[in-house]
């Protein structure tokens, strides 16, 4: 305990957003709470709920995700349709203190894969070259394809196999949740599927070991949940599924009071990321990157069309996923291009 | 000559694509074709027009660009206004024996910022961020401002100065075409600013050192087109200019028959890259990434679903640009990742 | 109560969707279920909610909407930040034996403006043609700006008055719920801004006087709400607001069971109206469209390729609005146009 | 000779737009110019071509129009194969005194179906519900099918044959100009299937019968072409083609010095309506809006903000296309509600 107020006690001369950016992994330090997802407890939407434990700042969550299928396609011959439901969400977890206005902190301490196989799955109507629920067609849909990832811990690989011929090939394993998200504003409840102001199914490879993400409170307790986890994806995920795992995860949260976000946003030791959600992807920019502006005039103090112009010469765009409900964009620039951090 | 020809032979049991791919620096052999461009021989529109000069198969191109701003704004207090026009053009080259339904290849030898000094733009109507002749609004426009970077070559930097403040910090230059594209189908002709089916104003620091850039052949001898140089670029290019530069550049041309692409495409010897241009983004990408699982089919021998299936596991999507009247996504695989190409 | 049952059985012999639409005024009759709708009383979200009223098939509801700022804004120099929230809607309503997989059918029997005045108002980040939350750009908002329309009961006008000019216009009114809608599925809750699968703010003139209103029924009951009333309104809703209104109404709710819909629809003596509701708005227009052709197919018989021909020649497209967090289009054909409808 | 100068006399004194849509049927004379469109004479693109003929202000041009097919597919077996090329088009005409930076003023006077049927057509790659080159998807395509639309003169209708059925309607027919529109700006040419700043493919039902369309001139004389009848069409033009036909038109052009628009305009007796042409559909609408906003502040001399209010109360929307490169919105207001237009 004692150790978690003086972690936090560094945080309050932060003053502001970047909370464990600088800090070392010494420091990680606070109680550990452990609670185990299972499919009878996971939930299905970001909602205002009951929370299934109630945290501290300061204190590290250890706990596991199911994949986005609720572990339930295990061999060939399983189906789609023996999923009990999409992207199935351990939490919600209460974060003592926060309130609507503050910002909660998430810092991902460790992440593993958390059994020896990944599935990869081509649905009907979901995925960025083909017909969707969303932009929807006269075709014949395309067939649902399922395919299975040997994971191999000890190179930390997965491996593609192909359907239709004989090609194997190794894919470096990079586990990140593809559900991370808090309830949501206004008494609203969203899918699991849905990437929105809240977080949610972002599917952002940032939200992996080593980055801190920041989300808006918009209920007390902030309300933190869990899933959909990833052992490797390609950019957009544009087939719309990543190498899906279940997941054994440690998180440490903090509230930083009285700050507010309007969007989630990532932040390690040499960058600042913004998170925009929306379609068409140009809007999903649009919001990604009037954030990464505002964040940098509000914390580096340079003004917004120099933060603007600069970010036209140095920023690196994410377009994490085109197939969910909301396309999301992370929008970055590097630290050492910016100036020092307002006290 | 002779080394011409030699090289034009390897390329003959490629087959294929990838004609450079995977040849050393030492095999860039061919004539040298010198041209030098100024403010009284570049063109505005990619069209069939009457070329410049005539390179054969192999040959070496060596020439200049002007930047986009036909190098008419040098110091504070020049404006916009100054400039002749956007993306003067040089060009156009005639390569010989290139038809309507080959490839045209065009290996990036070398390139050199042309100058000491790079500049940046904030024109009203411009930008990502806001409204533009195309997304228009009813606001006040934002106000025309111009940065200049001074160009360091001995450590390969360029220098942003606020405007608003006193802070300074030095981006690594990496140069690399705006504009590369050639003649359009179907007698049409197309301004410097539109990145489309023939290449064009892309904006995609693909089209770098070490990395070829495919186009259709429309019209005989394909008609190349280079200009806009940009010193560095953040993705996206949201602010509607790079570091905007004079370039010098060394490229070498071949011809590929009776090879028929759709859009360009990069290749180098780790990886390739499929271009897609369009509004809104999302269908630009889907361009980018159809065109892709076709290439992987075709070249590399994976079914489409299985091509499908693994670019969602480990493709990259560079957003090029999201300020043209066109947007730019270049997808991309490693070829690690890929069988071998097929003979 | 016999009426109703009679009313009913009817209905049972018209054997599927379009249960009201040959009915003449003279059987619009059922219980008459009446409720108050007061600022104390009205929700905010689309959602699994506690019904304030229970009503049988074949019943009318006899109540009343507050405007979409809660009736607050009442004359010169009262502001936006005076409404207690957004589209306070009446409801839900729960309709007896209304279970998932329904239809529930709600005909519009009456509307009138509740008061002598409506509201027009410029709200900074809201229209078509300025920068919003989702479209977000760096330009200063545009001002807020507050318009009232006297309405006059004898001609059935609001009039126009030019803030900046003498300028004045009669406009005729058109009553509609700018709000309709049900509980969503999966357990969402979803802002009363947003129009989406369930209906809700979809700000469709479709839904006045003379239609009957389809939605998929979700939850037990379905939930119906209503609010946001219009007294006119241009396509596209394109500077944020109608000529915004209290109204009472009288509507009369009908279950098909066994049929399902998945989105909105609208129908009357003369035609059969789909609707789409997303971003953007090509997507829209693809949903409303898709439902069509099915629609088509299913209940007239027309083969789908058929179907989707005919549409391109006679189709009407309403672009109801482009202001909402999705965008809304109302797809249409005449009845005369179509085969006989299948028994 | 004489009457055409005292028509252009009135439109002197008219002093801007809306030249013709006072004037009553028996003021539209002028020389009348005949030209004869066939397969031999048409062209390709919108560009800066050699004039077929010569017209003066207030000088009536007589001819036609072959078919979006040119008129090649004439009966069941017939396939889109044979089709020399999309949208031939007859011109270009030039008009004396027509300088950049005027606007040309197209009246269409009569037009009609010059033959005895239409033809609708589903191409693979073209449709709103289908994939299409710039949405491209990995379905496979829909299939080619040809309906063909009798047309009977004498009740005015086409008739639908469902191919799938033996059902039957028939369909009023209101011819238009799918095609039309002048030379690109900037030495642009652009392929006759793009709707643009310059006109063009629009597919709108404004280009009819009592409207007058207004361009923008980019080039002496400002060349107009004409093309692409259509018998009748669907909003959006959904399956990708109208009923196609061959026209006969006479349409009588002016010129209105040193008044220059940046987009088409169509205006009748009625109504004023802005043309906005881009993808996504959301952006065609900004821009036809925009362009309306401003319009009614010029000549009708509402504020910004006033004009915006009272489109959002009263403005017509109609999505015309949305098969085409860009799709298309035309975006009006009845004369009704404007004040008396400025002198």
């Amino acid at each position: 305990m004692g150790i978690r107020v003086g972690w936090r006690s560094r945080f309050i001369l932060a003053l502001s957003v970047g909370v464990f950016a600088g800090s070392t992994p010494s420091v990680a330090q606070g109680n550990v709470v452990k609670y185990q997802g299972t499919i009878h407890n996971v939930k299905y939407v970001y909602a205002t709920a009951e929370p299934v434990a109630r945290l501290k700042p300061g204190d590290i969550l250890d706990t596991n995700t199911l994949d986005c299928f609720g572990d339930a396609i295990r061999k060939p011959g399983d189906t789609l349709s023996m999923a009990p439901g999409d992207n199935p969400l351990t939490g919600p977890f209460y974060v003592e203190g926060a309130e609507p206005g503050d910002t909660l902190a998430v810092k991902i301490l460790s992440l593993e894969v958390n059994g020896d196989q990944g599935v990869g799955a081509l649905g009907p109507g979901f995925g960025a070259l083909n017909a969707t629920n969303y932009t929807p067609m006269l075709h014949a849909p395309l067939p649902e394809k399922i395919w299975f990832y040997p994971i191999d811990h000890a190179t930390n690989t997965a491996t593609f196999k192909a359907l239709d011929s004989k090609f194997e090939v190794k894919i470096p394993v990079h586990p990140f949740f593809g559900c991370i998200g808090v309830a949501p504003a206004g008494g609203e409840a969203r899918s699991s599927i849905v990437p929105a102001e809240f977080g949610g199914n972002m599917d952002a490879p940032e939200a992996s070991v080593g980055n801190t993400v920041y989300f808006p409170v918009n209920v007390k307790g902030g309300l933190l949940y869990l899933g959909d986890g990833h052992a490797a994806m390609g950019d957009g995920e544009v087939a719309g599924a990543a190498i899906e795992v279940p997941l054994r995860a440690r998180v440490q949260v903090d509230v930083i009071k009285g700050h507010k976000i309007n969007w989630p946003r990532f932040e390690n030791d040499t960058a600042i990321m913004a998170v925009g959600a929306y379609r068409p992807v140009d809007d999903a920019l649009r919001i990604a990157f009037t954030e990464l502006v505002g964040w940098i005039q509000e914390d580096y103090g340079l003004s917004q069309l120099d933060a603007y112009e600069l970010l036209g010469k140095v920023a690196r765009i994410r377009l994490a996923e085109m197939v969910d409900p909301n396309y999301v964009v992370v929008a970055s620039i590097e630290k050492k291009y910016l100036p020092a951090k307002k006290k």
